[in-house]
Protein backbone atom coordinates (compact mmCIF):
# COMPACT_ATOMS: atom_id res chain seq x y z
CA UNK A 1 0.00 0.00 0.00
CA UNK A 2 1.40 2.93 -0.92
CA UNK A 3 1.12 6.54 0.23
CA UNK A 4 1.67 10.54 -0.23
CA UNK A 5 2.85 12.97 2.14
CA UNK A 6 3.16 15.97 1.40
CA UNK A 7 5.62 18.41 3.83
CA UNK A 8 5.01 21.98 3.80
CA UNK A 9 7.22 24.44 6.49
CA UNK A 10 4.18 25.66 8.43
CA UNK A 11 2.86 28.63 8.81
CA UNK A 12 1.76 30.64 12.13
CA UNK A 13 -1.44 31.80 9.41
CA UNK A 14 -3.84 29.21 9.80
CA UNK A 15 -4.99 29.85 6.02
CA UNK A 16 -1.85 28.51 4.88
CA UNK A 17 -1.66 25.29 6.32
CA UNK A 18 -4.85 24.96 5.37
CA UNK A 19 -3.60 25.40 1.83
CA UNK A 20 -1.57 22.80 1.91
CA UNK A 21 -4.01 20.32 3.55
CA UNK A 22 -6.44 20.67 0.42
CA UNK A 23 -3.45 20.32 -1.82
CA UNK A 24 -3.31 17.04 -0.25
CA UNK A 25 -6.53 16.11 -1.20
CA UNK A 26 -6.44 17.64 -4.18
CA UNK A 27 -3.56 15.34 -4.81
CA UNK A 28 -5.57 12.55 -3.80
CA UNK A 29 -8.66 13.38 -6.28
CA UNK A 30 -5.95 13.40 -8.69
CA UNK A 31 -3.55 10.44 -8.69
CA UNK A 32 -6.14 7.82 -9.77
CA UNK A 33 -5.64 4.96 -7.44
CA UNK A 34 -1.70 5.44 -7.47
CA UNK A 35 -1.94 6.44 -3.63
CA UNK A 36 -4.01 4.68 -0.71
CA UNK A 37 -3.23 7.54 1.05
CA UNK A 38 -2.31 11.17 0.74
CA UNK A 39 -1.71 13.31 3.41
CA UNK A 40 -0.02 16.39 4.26
CA UNK A 41 2.40 17.03 7.45
CA UNK A 42 4.61 20.33 8.47
CA UNK A 43 7.99 20.84 9.60
CA UNK A 44 7.41 22.90 12.11
CA UNK A 45 4.46 25.92 13.49
CA UNK A 46 1.59 23.19 12.28
CA UNK A 47 0.09 19.75 12.28
CA UNK A 48 0.92 16.91 12.02
CA UNK A 49 4.84 17.19 12.51
CA UNK A 50 6.64 14.85 9.45
CA UNK A 51 6.90 11.88 12.21
CA UNK A 52 3.34 12.30 12.86
CA UNK A 53 2.95 12.24 9.38
CA UNK A 54 4.62 9.32 8.49
CA UNK A 55 3.54 7.42 11.16
CA UNK A 56 0.03 8.24 10.45
CA UNK A 57 0.87 6.49 6.64
CA UNK A 58 1.47 3.29 8.24
CA UNK A 59 -0.77 3.04 10.76
CA UNK A 60 -3.54 3.11 7.84
CA UNK A 61 -1.19 0.29 6.20
CA UNK A 62 1.05 1.87 3.89
CA UNK A 63 4.55 -0.25 3.61
CA UNK A 64 5.72 2.64 1.17
CA UNK A 65 5.92 6.26 1.86
CA UNK A 66 6.81 8.79 -0.64
CA UNK A 67 7.83 12.32 1.37
CA UNK A 68 6.84 15.18 -1.24
CA UNK A 69 8.98 18.84 -0.52
CA UNK A 70 6.24 21.59 -0.84
CA UNK A 71 9.27 23.95 -1.22
CA UNK A 72 10.35 25.92 -3.84
CA UNK A 73 14.63 25.88 -3.27
CA UNK A 74 16.80 23.49 -2.12
CA UNK A 75 17.64 25.20 1.37
CA UNK A 76 18.59 23.74 4.22
CA UNK A 77 14.97 22.64 5.27
CA UNK A 78 14.80 20.41 2.05
CA UNK A 79 18.65 19.32 2.11
CA UNK A 80 18.94 18.75 6.10
CA UNK A 81 15.45 19.41 8.21
CA UNK A 82 13.00 16.80 5.86
CA UNK A 83 16.01 14.16 5.47
CA UNK A 84 16.75 13.74 8.91
CA UNK A 85 12.99 13.33 10.23
CA UNK A 86 12.41 10.85 7.35
CA UNK A 87 15.59 9.21 8.64
CA UNK A 88 14.51 8.40 12.61
CA UNK A 89 11.38 7.49 11.15
CA UNK A 90 13.16 5.18 8.59
CA UNK A 91 15.28 3.19 11.45
CA UNK A 92 12.16 2.70 13.61
CA UNK A 93 10.08 1.65 10.74
CA UNK A 94 13.19 -0.65 8.69
CA UNK A 95 10.20 -2.63 6.79
CA UNK A 96 8.79 0.61 5.27
CA UNK A 97 10.21 1.95 2.01
CA UNK A 98 10.53 5.95 3.07
CA UNK A 99 11.91 8.07 0.45
CA UNK A 100 11.69 11.76 -0.09
CA UNK A 101 10.39 13.11 -3.58
CA UNK A 102 12.32 15.88 -5.42
CA UNK A 103 10.84 19.56 -3.87
CA UNK A 104 8.55 21.09 -6.09
CA UNK A 105 10.80 24.15 -7.07
CA UNK A 106 13.29 22.08 -8.77
CA UNK A 107 10.41 20.23 -11.33
CA UNK A 108 10.89 21.21 -14.68
CA UNK A 109 6.99 21.60 -15.34
CA UNK A 110 7.06 24.62 -13.19
CA UNK A 111 7.97 26.28 -15.83
CA UNK A 112 4.56 25.51 -17.93
CA UNK A 113 2.89 26.12 -15.04
CA UNK A 114 4.17 29.41 -14.40
CA UNK A 115 3.63 30.49 -18.14
CA UNK A 116 -0.55 29.13 -17.76
CA UNK A 117 -0.60 32.00 -15.22
CA UNK A 118 1.43 34.66 -16.73
CA UNK A 119 -1.07 34.50 -19.89
CA UNK B 1 6.44 44.92 -25.69
CA UNK B 2 5.93 42.64 -23.15
CA UNK B 3 7.54 41.65 -19.93
CA UNK B 4 7.17 38.59 -17.39
CA UNK B 5 8.91 39.30 -13.71
CA UNK B 6 9.17 36.43 -11.70
CA UNK B 7 8.99 37.36 -8.03
CA UNK B 8 10.27 35.67 -5.60
CA UNK B 9 10.74 36.56 -1.60
CA UNK B 10 14.42 36.55 -1.17
CA UNK B 11 17.15 34.24 0.81
CA UNK B 12 20.36 34.83 2.72
CA UNK B 13 21.12 31.84 0.89
CA UNK B 14 22.34 33.08 -2.73
CA UNK B 15 21.92 29.91 -4.19
CA UNK B 16 18.43 30.31 -3.19
CA UNK B 17 18.16 33.42 -5.41
CA UNK B 18 20.56 31.88 -8.17
CA UNK B 19 17.61 29.21 -8.03
CA UNK B 20 15.34 31.85 -9.36
CA UNK B 21 17.28 33.77 -11.36
CA UNK B 22 18.02 30.24 -13.33
CA UNK B 23 13.94 29.80 -13.36
CA UNK B 24 13.26 33.38 -15.27
CA UNK B 25 16.29 31.88 -17.43
CA UNK B 26 14.20 28.84 -18.22
CA UNK B 27 10.91 30.68 -18.40
CA UNK B 28 12.48 32.99 -20.89
CA UNK B 29 13.67 29.80 -23.11
CA UNK B 30 10.17 28.30 -22.62
CA UNK B 31 7.81 31.13 -23.56
CA UNK B 32 8.52 31.36 -27.44
CA UNK B 33 7.91 34.82 -28.26
CA UNK B 34 5.27 35.69 -25.57
CA UNK B 35 7.38 38.05 -23.79
CA UNK B 36 10.59 40.32 -25.37
CA UNK B 37 11.76 40.74 -21.73
CA UNK B 38 11.82 37.64 -18.73
CA UNK B 39 13.41 39.09 -15.36
CA UNK B 40 13.04 38.06 -11.76
CA UNK B 41 13.29 39.94 -8.70
CA UNK B 42 13.33 39.72 -5.17
CA UNK B 43 10.29 41.27 -2.26
CA UNK B 44 13.47 41.23 0.25
CA UNK B 45 17.20 39.89 1.02
CA UNK B 46 18.25 39.67 -2.67
CA UNK B 47 18.71 42.20 -5.93
CA UNK B 48 16.94 43.42 -7.61
CA UNK B 49 14.27 44.73 -6.06
CA UNK B 50 10.49 44.74 -7.44
CA UNK B 51 11.06 48.38 -8.06
CA UNK B 52 14.03 47.61 -9.70
CA UNK B 53 13.05 45.10 -11.53
CA UNK B 54 9.70 46.72 -12.95
CA UNK B 55 12.02 49.52 -14.06
CA UNK B 56 14.39 47.27 -15.59
CA UNK B 57 11.51 45.66 -17.73
CA UNK B 58 9.93 49.57 -18.79
CA UNK B 59 13.81 50.59 -19.57
CA UNK B 60 14.10 47.65 -22.16
CA UNK B 61 10.87 48.85 -23.86
CA UNK B 62 8.14 47.36 -22.15
CA UNK B 63 4.58 48.52 -21.59
CA UNK B 64 3.49 45.87 -20.17
CA UNK B 65 4.86 43.70 -17.48
CA UNK B 66 3.01 40.72 -15.67
CA UNK B 67 4.58 39.94 -12.22
CA UNK B 68 4.29 36.79 -11.52
CA UNK B 69 4.75 35.70 -7.51
CA UNK B 70 6.85 32.49 -7.12
CA UNK B 71 5.32 31.90 -3.44
CA UNK B 72 3.37 28.96 -2.49
CA UNK B 73 0.52 30.44 -0.37
CA UNK B 74 -1.73 33.81 -0.62
CA UNK B 75 0.04 35.23 2.78
CA UNK B 76 0.64 38.97 3.68
CA UNK B 77 3.57 39.27 0.83
CA UNK B 78 1.00 37.82 -2.03
CA UNK B 79 -1.76 39.69 -0.66
CA UNK B 80 -0.18 42.68 0.26
CA UNK B 81 3.00 43.69 0.37
CA UNK B 82 3.88 42.86 -3.37
CA UNK B 83 0.36 44.69 -5.01
CA UNK B 84 1.77 47.35 -2.42
CA UNK B 85 5.60 47.70 -4.51
CA UNK B 86 3.29 47.39 -7.90
CA UNK B 87 1.04 49.57 -7.14
CA UNK B 88 3.69 52.62 -6.15
CA UNK B 89 5.29 51.62 -9.84
CA UNK B 90 2.18 51.83 -11.75
CA UNK B 91 1.51 55.35 -10.17
CA UNK B 92 4.87 56.83 -11.46
CA UNK B 93 4.41 54.99 -15.10
CA UNK B 94 0.09 55.41 -15.55
CA UNK B 95 1.04 54.84 -19.19
CA UNK B 96 2.38 51.30 -18.56
CA UNK B 97 0.27 47.92 -17.52
CA UNK B 98 1.18 46.37 -15.00
CA UNK B 99 -0.44 43.91 -13.53
CA UNK B 100 -0.11 40.56 -11.09
CA UNK B 101 -0.82 36.97 -12.45
CA UNK B 102 -1.99 34.21 -9.57
CA UNK B 103 0.43 33.49 -7.89
CA UNK B 104 1.87 29.74 -8.03
CA UNK B 105 0.77 27.93 -5.28
CA UNK B 106 -2.81 28.75 -6.49
CA UNK B 107 -2.44 27.39 -10.23
CA UNK B 108 -4.23 23.84 -10.54
CA UNK B 109 -1.18 22.64 -12.33
CA UNK B 110 0.84 22.15 -9.74
CA UNK B 111 -0.74 18.72 -8.70
CA UNK B 112 0.25 17.11 -11.99
CA UNK B 113 3.73 18.45 -11.59
CA UNK B 114 3.58 17.45 -7.77
CA UNK B 115 1.96 13.82 -9.33
CA UNK B 116 5.32 13.85 -12.01
CA UNK B 117 8.17 13.88 -9.49
CA UNK B 118 6.37 11.35 -6.58
CA UNK B 119 6.25 8.48 -9.36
Amino acid sequence: MKALLVVAHGSRREASNEEVRELARRLAAHADNTYDCTESAFLELANPSIPEGIQHCIDQGADEVTVLPYFLSAGRHVVEDIPAEVHVKQQEHPQIDIHIAPYLGGASGIVDVMLSIAT
